[in-house]
């Protein structure tokens, strides 16, 4: 009934070991649909060359495998609270990815230093504050979730995809499985060339808006003229 | 009837997801035939997976698309406008690759600080100025090829083959489409390299004028002794 | 009669290469089978390309072959020394794998700067005293045992399974010589993503307490929930 | 005739591009057949795909070609001059490897900062002078070579095959052809970690000579115990 679904989260979380963004089992894709009110993530702790479609677990909004007899990702409560908070995308994903995860340990935002972070990024990447200990001691996936929400607040989650957890790594999204995993992978390579520009020379300032802009709506948007006729 | 152009410049666009120079489906190379005034180059937002010679798109000297269903690269106005500048030039080529961009994004020239640079390119890569905002605002692509010719005033460029465009990345050229690759390749090593020289020795100076000649001779021009006999 | 052993130990070589922490003959990997007081290991010098299970070598406690035509590694009396040590391991491993070796050489512990780093050690990795001259001088493996054994009065080895011999390099270790693998791989990603941390943002300080206690015993101990269940 | 050293010549050669030590025709690696006075070299400018053992070139010791129809390496000159210092050698190879000519053109010393550099060279990788533009004028080639056998009076060629040619890159050398690509090799992955040890420790000092010693000792020389039985 959801094999679909299912499919497209599992070949996601696949691309991510095949674009060298995971070792072993870190890291994770969800996907969901709306309708039904049924979200599909990754097993927890599932080697990528173990992961096949029927292996995806299904839960509800609340969290309650409704199919799989395996444990859903430790991350789901992260997940659901984003499909909350953002009502426009389809799937979640969460990596280790060397970069961005450098740049969640640093916990510094990563500043928009060029046009390949801004054609699919519109502005710097949002880090969050650090966690509370109360926050960590119970419920702390969900307070993850939290975070990051309380984060975005006044900015445009679809616009801005991705986010750096403090002290541990990337989130990204988009409207679908595969979309989120495309920003994980964009996001890696911005992290990369952010890290190197400013290592090479500190201090380098953001692109003006005009430019940034200028290459955000190239590729996004209805003035968008990048890329061949499509419905988005 | 453009059918070797076509196929030229097909190889040359998957030779940069060979050499690992861009992901999904970024980057963009062309070539022309001078005497019939046709340019052919990749279509915008396809992926090099999907790349077949046919798909290549021909446009005539003014940017009109003579031949193909796919609306040509996005940043085709650039490339007609080094064409016209640059005389002998038969292909160009844009990448986002990682180390040149690092230059790029810190709008910074790469001095010639070894050999290696000097075997391929006579002199520092240069970096264009940044744009004003209403070279962005209007024709940015056609005012990103105005730019880099401005630039280039008194400098040959073919014995320089390649620059920074700031806070964008790299564009080079070649006699032909696929040597428009080759110095991409070469470029982003040459900038790999002259990074790490920096950041272990700060301040280390360019090499001298006799060892740059030196080895740029060795293999250009007509005292070039480097590689086996041939017209070039 | 230790076949099982030995293709463990041997699978556990091999992986090394497979995962790019060795090149040529570095590094080893060697496993216990305590019931019996044999030890395999990889004999010393031999190419990842000729490894195969017949061809390791088995050594009483003492260090004495008792089957085998090859030399046991090197490293043998360090392998040895820990096994006397820690009780509850079954494996150990050593690399010069390339962050991990530049931690060692630069004689600092790898702090604890991310979540990843608390998934899987609990607290920053040691790093041994620098060796004395009459260390060196005689029995200079065993040595370099009893120092990484010294390193560790007060710590879980188990909880913390790797180290950083000064000027030299890192040796993990687990519950079988898989195991001690994994760990060598998890190593060089956290020594990899600490080093861009720090060089990004010099001075950074260590996550608190409870984030680290917290991911650690998501994933490790009694209250671990993270994987499937299994007995631990 | 010489089918022997051709096919060892080739295979080393072969050999730099599978390692990823050079790209496109970079690099070179010649073998000296010392009874009969012929060294065997790689031709100029062939890209490694289209190498024979065929192709390569015989020259006899003043360089004058013997066999083959294509032209030596534009670098035979500084093999001649290496081969007729170091007595003992019967291999020599350069490259242009990533961070072996970072540190060439820093024009810096590569410091003896651990044991996995001890193991394989006993002492700091020296650097060449800069050379004079007398020098560079005429006889470029064979002056490289006189520059890099006056750095080493005194210093023993076979204890330490390795130099760096200051804004240039390396050469190293072995008892054969794949001896001198072993230690390209294994210059290049030392390379890399002192320049990470450099750039996480600035000012990190060499290790101390009893730890060198006992190292490089392990390995060469008539006390070495690692790896198997054979004549050296």
């Amino acid at each position: 009934m959801y094999d679909d679904l299912k499919a497209d989260v599992c070949k996601a979380n696949l691309e991510l070991d095949k674009r060298d963004l995971v070792i072993y089992s870190w890291g994770n894709v969800s996907g969901i649909d709306r309708e039904k009110g049924i979200v599909a993530i990754k097993p927890s702790g599932v080697a990528y060359e173990e992961l096949t479609a029927e292996r995806m677990v299904l839960v509800n909004l609340e969290g309650k495998v409704v199919e799989g007899d395996l444990r859903p990702s430790s991350d789901l409560q992260t997940h659901l609270e984003l499909y909350g908070a953002f009502e426009d995308i389809g799937g979640v994903c969460h990596t280790h990815s060397t970069y961005a995860t450098i740049w969640s340990q640093a916990c510094r935002e990563i500043p928009c230093l060029g046009t390949t972070h801004a054609d699919h990024f519109h502005g710097p990447i949002p880090v969050t504050d650090e966690m509370e200990e109360t926050e960590i001691a119970s419920e702390y996936e969900l307070n993850t979730g939290k975070m990051i929400v309380r984060r975005f607040q006044g900015l445009n989650a679809l616009e801005l995809p991705a986010v750096l957890v403090a002290n541990h790594g990337p989130f990204t999204w988009g409207r679908s499985p595969s979309d989120a995993v495309v920003n994980a992978v964009i996001l890696e390579q911005v992290a990369r060339m952010a890290y190197g520009t400013l290592l090479l020379h500190p201090g380098q300032k953001e692109i003006s808006e005009p430019l940034r802009d200028k290459h955000f709506r190239r590729k996004h948007g209805r003035e968008a003229y990048y890329g061949q006729e499509k419905e988005e």
